[in-house]
């Protein structure tokens, strides 16, 4: 339950706290220079909460007990702005975040990082834990794979960022991990969802295969609304007319109406958005055209003995290419008036 | 990895499950008068195995390191048949659960526990963990929701079918569950699904929302291969051209296709397949058709004042309309030759 | 444009019909014990129309410029009934038309036109010009096919439905065809449907691969307002989450919604809504389940030399299986109490 | 039929043009530095060929009865350039084409094309026979329209695109129009396409609403194997995940897909690819990046008072705005390495 409160009295958000407290719940205040909601958590008892009564106390304006509203920009109108380690998202910048599909080994992810951090990449990524299709398949090296990240990050200043399948690995992730991500299968998984909300840790939170936008901003909403507001939002493709030619179809149109829907971030991920090498860099380009804050992108030493997703991965010599047009399209981009 | 014999000979299959176990793996081996694999189970150290070398071990065929193979009619060629206490899933009768879509108070579910007893319903749904869109929702009771459910089915000697969210609670359902239910936004938690495989009880598993039938089938390979042979596919409708007029599409092509893929008991649930109550008794009659193993159907005794997709529950009287007219077609397809 | 009155006042509906003649359009009536509407035909002159006046002529209830009202049950709340020839199509009686996908010679159609009639069909469908995906593929007799199955049709007292690609060819239609069938290719062709709906022919229309309900009805009622009242609404499936095993998804909620929504009557077609063999006798039998007015099967004398659809086509000993299985499953509908 | 040959002898061509004419077909000559293929026109005729003998006769390599060839880059490896009017497409430069929705007067017009014209706008589009989903829905000017649009053009020297929707309008389409526009919804109608291929005009050719890319370039070579090689195909969007936000998803893949399988120049229709004004610039602007040959956009003097579509379209000053970001993007794309 929300409670979305008519303006920013003191006053008001304090008896509205006292309500839900004395009745069981914890209240969690949301507040900015325009709104201010409290969000009522409770294992059950926000249930039992009389909303008659509620709504009757001085200041409440609406009641959510469906729908999204603090990751929405009717809650907050300015974008959100924070930091993870040195680097910052949100404030108009782009941040490139790359790596291999999978960590593999530390040799491998070595080799990657320290060619990335050459680059000037701040923010390495690289799967420990794979959701796959198949059980027969490679599903990561588990919290070994995470302990390599870590390693190989640290060594090249970088952070690392890395997809969590499970709650019971979050201990681990926190300890080794500077962003989790959750994977388009894992974005209506509202126990993980939950538990996010309140690891301290920023999440990169993928659009899920059939999530609409409203779906979306829901699942966000589950992580904000328990305290954790360091989301960013990360498109990864949606399924079309055509599978023969490309795996996905980049909703370029989603990142469009998401920067007016949402005051987060968004993150571009034109690997799995295409699921092909050779459209990485275009994609990546139309990403700065439409002003995303960061992109997620497979780069690998050697895609071809990739133990996964080979195919939509970059080679570093491909890479250093897309950068360098990225840099000449932001600088275009610059030159547009607005 | 799964590794698949050329025949039922035990002398390959030893030296096989012991070239695996030497290799610091699990073998779980898998045999029917057909057919005859080995399932390696290893966290990780299933990678390191030297493939070439195993195929070259007597007797083996081929080495799955993607698809599936336990959970299709190439394994298995005669249907799957298991009992759950009484209830017998897979030889050709009708296996109706019901029940409410959410467990809301002991009340409530006894009511309807003892109205559908008194149709001779032999397995009651219920859901105490509810996934929910928005973080607002009623989330159902928990653990609270387990022991009713439990307590109900006893007292009306009924099973007791709910789904699970999250594998933190899966001792408690091993407690107070029958039938571990997988609903569709957790179709592809592979994490759960590995849980799933050891937990001793049976799982019925939804087709995710962007699932086509291979993933479907992978999915259940998770749960089979470690070890678990007692599935129920539940088919729950997919999202189609019209979301104005019915919620999703109950895709009975699925049901038709996957009787002749599979060896594994089908269910179909005509609630979430349409969204609409009226259609959830022509739906079900069409289950018959399809040949069905089990319908799973939402009913409450007050679908208007439902916490949760009122809109897709029956009423108790229509509930005891549909089971007569499925008696009715039951009793035509006695009649048509095949 | 349509005018939709407040009531059934002769007078009021005289003045409109005035008013609109007068103004240089053509006012065609509906009118049934419900209710009354003047469709306004123009070739844009009725874009000039002074709405404003319009709608303050006495009577005068809305003014449609968008949307549809005729084809719809708030039109007309009982169900269209219409006889083509001796049969009835609206009355819960099942039509069945059957015939090979494509007209491929005189012996072909003589063949299967004898076989179906010793069967008791009383439509025999067959295809004379083939929509084709590929500019190479066969593309039917045309005319010479139109003529070979008006031949057969007569000789064994059928009568004939076949699809019509374009207006050019519908004086032809209208001397050798019973029923023109519009396909789902040219579901939104309006040229074609506004030529329909003078011409005197009952209509079988179908849906557009990427057309909802409303959009379904709106086709129709190009052809109902310029006229023609016999129009049969036919399914044929939409695409789905799986193509790999079966072609189409037959969107069996789309027929128990239309019910609802239209007084026209519905037709299923089990061939395309799967594209199997196997598929089409079940999916007949779940049409008898859905209410359908008449069912479109494609059946050969030799599915596997067909030119065209040869694997969605029923044998012929198959069809009179089929025949028998829906004869049952109709007598056990009779028992089910609505 | 096409007959592809295996390689460029004149001799071999002579005796399967000569055997095809004998035996009462049209055949038409596809010839290029690289490959030779012999497209069979005989309404029918062609159907009777002998298949054995004709591929035994000298040269032929592959008879194609599905699919598609010349309009892939098997057959031509170069992209094609053509010029209409002075205007060329495919050379590289981006031709921008713009225009109102519809045609509604020749005030309406002649404004937008005067200032289309003044910002250096070759082509004007505006549709003159609309389709539209409702039967009572504003449908066009038709010839009238035709006639202004073709008047305006002249006045301000610019060519003139149009949709149309059936082949009796085809010669006046031939007398007032430059270039013909197929849209989504005729984007399979046959009849239409093969017409188009001895018109004589350069054909705009949409993709489809459920068309994949194979089919797509199928419907191109309807028009290409008849002859008219000039033909611009042009993506308009697809429907995705959410329909809430935007009306359709701008599939950019598709046209990242269609720059490596066809040699015929690529459009891309920002307008209807989303539905919303606000998206055009910057899908626009993406449409340099993945080097697209042409842009067809919607504007209008006064979209708040457009007949139709007019929240898609923008003001001639926001559409001044798209150029110059334009003109920005297509100098950075110069300085990309490629």
């Amino acid at each position: 339950m929300l409670i979305k409160m008519k303006n920013l009295t003191d006053g008001d958000i304090s008896s509205v706290v006292e309500y839900v407290t004395i009745n069981g719940c914890e209240a969690k205040l949301f507040k900015n220079e325009d709104n201010a909601a409290i969000s009522v958590l409770g294992r059950g008892r926000e249930q039992k909460l009389n909303l008659s009564e509620l709504s009757k106390l001085p200041g409440v304006d609406k009641i959510y007990t469906k729908d999204y509203f603090l990751t929405s920009v009717n809650y907050k109108k300015t974008k959100s702005v924070f930091k993870v380690g040195d680097v910052t998202f949100g404030d108009g910048s782009l941040v490139v975040m790359a790596g291999p599909c999978a960590i593999e080994s530390y040799e491998q992810t070595d080799a990657i990082g320290k060619a990335l951090s050459s680059m000037g990449i701040k923010v390495m990524r690289g799967g420990a834990f794979k959701p796959r299709t198949s059980a027969y398949s490679f599903q990561g090296l588990g919290v070994d794979g995470l302990k390599i990240g870590r390693e190989v990050a640290d060594k090249y200043g970088m952070l690392f960022v890395t997809e969590l399948t499970d709650s019971r690995y979050l201990s681990d992730f926190i300890e080794y991990v500077d962003i989790i991500q959750v994977g388009a299968r894992n974005s209506q998984n509202f126990e993980l969802l939950k538990d996010l909300g309140t690891c301290g840790k920023p999440i990169l939170l993928k659009q899920g295969m059939s999530d609409n936008l409203d779906t979306w901003l829901s699942a966000a909403e589950y992580i904000y609304s328990r305290g954790n507001d360091r989301i960013i939002l990360c498109e990864r493709g949606i399924s079309g007319a055509d599978n023969k030619y490309y795996r996905n179809v980049m909703d370029i149109n989603a990142l469009l109406a998401m920067k007016q829907l949402t005051h987060l971030p968004l993150c571009m991920d034109p690997s799995h958005g295409s699921g092909r090498r050779d459209f990485i860099e275009p994609l990546s380009c139309m990403g700065v055209i439409a002003n995303v804050d960061a992109l997620l992108i497979e780069v690998h030493n050697c895609p071809e003995c990739a133990l996964c997703d080979g195919a939509q991965s970059l080679h570093l010599e491909e890479f250093q290419h897309l950068l360098n047009s990225l840099s000449i399209y932001q600088n275009a981009r610059q030159k547009v008036r607005y």
